[in-house]
């Protein structure tokens, strides 16, 4: 198993971070190893903010959900769609119609694009000794974050991303049974089969929740996302993204 | 500078490959670290689809736009966004209302989830000495692609990924100035800047594909994006993720 496999596969995020910023280099071989990342028909379509601002921080840990490593970390990185750049491109090629950006696909490359970027950023900064994890929380108050991160139309923010230099060794978290989530050729159409693999599943994270609670918890994993997903969240989104033009059409 | 970092730096895709299948070990260990990639809330929301079958292989070539390398590479990857197994896990809980997935905000989920995966895959395939290429294309015509995936509700293609041994070697493409990608803090909301920075770009991208045609090609950035964004493509999508469960709410 080579270096990198390894790292992979020994993902776990951090979420205790030193108080310890990082280095101006490792924010260069970050954002350098992110913009490396495949692009779809190479449109770049994303940002990045990097925040080492305190009070910026601190506001933004608040709109996230009060979720204090977002505070707290060696940089946080804010991954955006954008499609800003390419009405600036336009204005330079002197077409002076409005670009196609209403379809839903236009959001999603502009999503995919900005999540690529984020995850090659992961794997630069774990591969440098730094602890991460993904804040979907920063799309909660996604409005109020845009203002404070000044983000002009088009631009969207999707992930964050707290790194710093770890503070705890929480250990892998079991995934999915394999044959659950990788299906040859086709998709396994049998429902019967699907749920014996989730409950074999469940009793491991049950386990997996026994063992580092010392007893507390036992959820099995169908019992989370179940009531993980009985109500809609962040339902501000659609509005948000019609006001910063992208219409889903 | 570590093996996992020059390995992000120096990507490229890989169009052409040899005529050699990927052993069931690599497959294994592709697939491994794509399942150890961060997921919202950990609710794994991706499926992956993986295509050894020739015939379907030609099938998913012509509906992705007659790419040649479609089907012709050492396996196929498909990565969908998934919240079926999420129902049959409801259906295990007794839990008998529909599930709360028609706001965008949990389609969103869905397709970042989808991309952690499969970008966790091109890396640990990368680090395999494999040569990987994203394929958008199978959005082109992705009620077709779902149906010859026997794709359920809810499980929606985001992205393709042919792997195989390269049998090419492109060298790496000149990304946007970092400058015009990252941000300190808030958005550079100077526009003038931002357009001197594609400009001194698009010279960049413009010897870029001079060098690589002997003068036969010469695009700057801008006026390949332009000319890419003047008009929407697929624009099915919308319509396909509400007959597939996603109202986009």
């Amino acid at each position: 198993m080579n270096e990198t496999i390894k790292l992979l596969q020994n993902h776990a995020s951090i979420r205790a971070f030193k108080d310890e910023e990082l280095t101006e280099e490792q924010i260069n071989t970050i954002v350098k190893s992110a913009q490396m990342a495949p692009t779809s028909s190479f449109l770049q379509a994303y940002s990045i903010i990097g925040i080492r601002n305190q009070e910026i921080k601190e506001k933004l840990s608040v709109l996230a959900g009060n979720q204090p490593y977002v505070a707290k970390n060696g940089h946080f990185f804010v991954f955006c769609a954008d499609f800003h750049r390419h009405t600036l491109g336009a204005e330079l090629e002197n077409y002076n119609e409005p670009l196609a950006l209403d379809s839903t696909e236009k959001f999603l490359i502009g999503a995919v694009d900005a999540t690529l970027a984020a995850q090659n950023a992961v794997i630069a900064a774990e591969s440098l000794g730094l602890g991460t994890v993904y804040i979907g929380g920063i799309r909660s108050n996604i409005e109020e974050v845009s203002e404070l991160l000044e983000l002009p139309k088009h631009v969207i923010p999707i992930v964050g991303v707290a790194v710093g230099f770890p503070d705890q060794d929480p250990g892998t978290k079991p995934r999915l049974p394999m044959e659950n989530v990788y299906h040859q050729d086709q998709y396994q159409q049998n429902n019967e089969i699907l749920k014996i693999q989730l409950t074999s599943y469940n009793e491991i994270i049950s386990e997996y929740y026994n063992d580092r609670t010392n007893g507390v918890r036992k959820d099995r994993w169908t019992e989370q996302t179940t009531r993980m997903l009985t109500s809609e969240k962040r339902v501000t989104l659609k509005n948000f993204l019609a006001q910063k033009g992208y219409l889903l059409k």
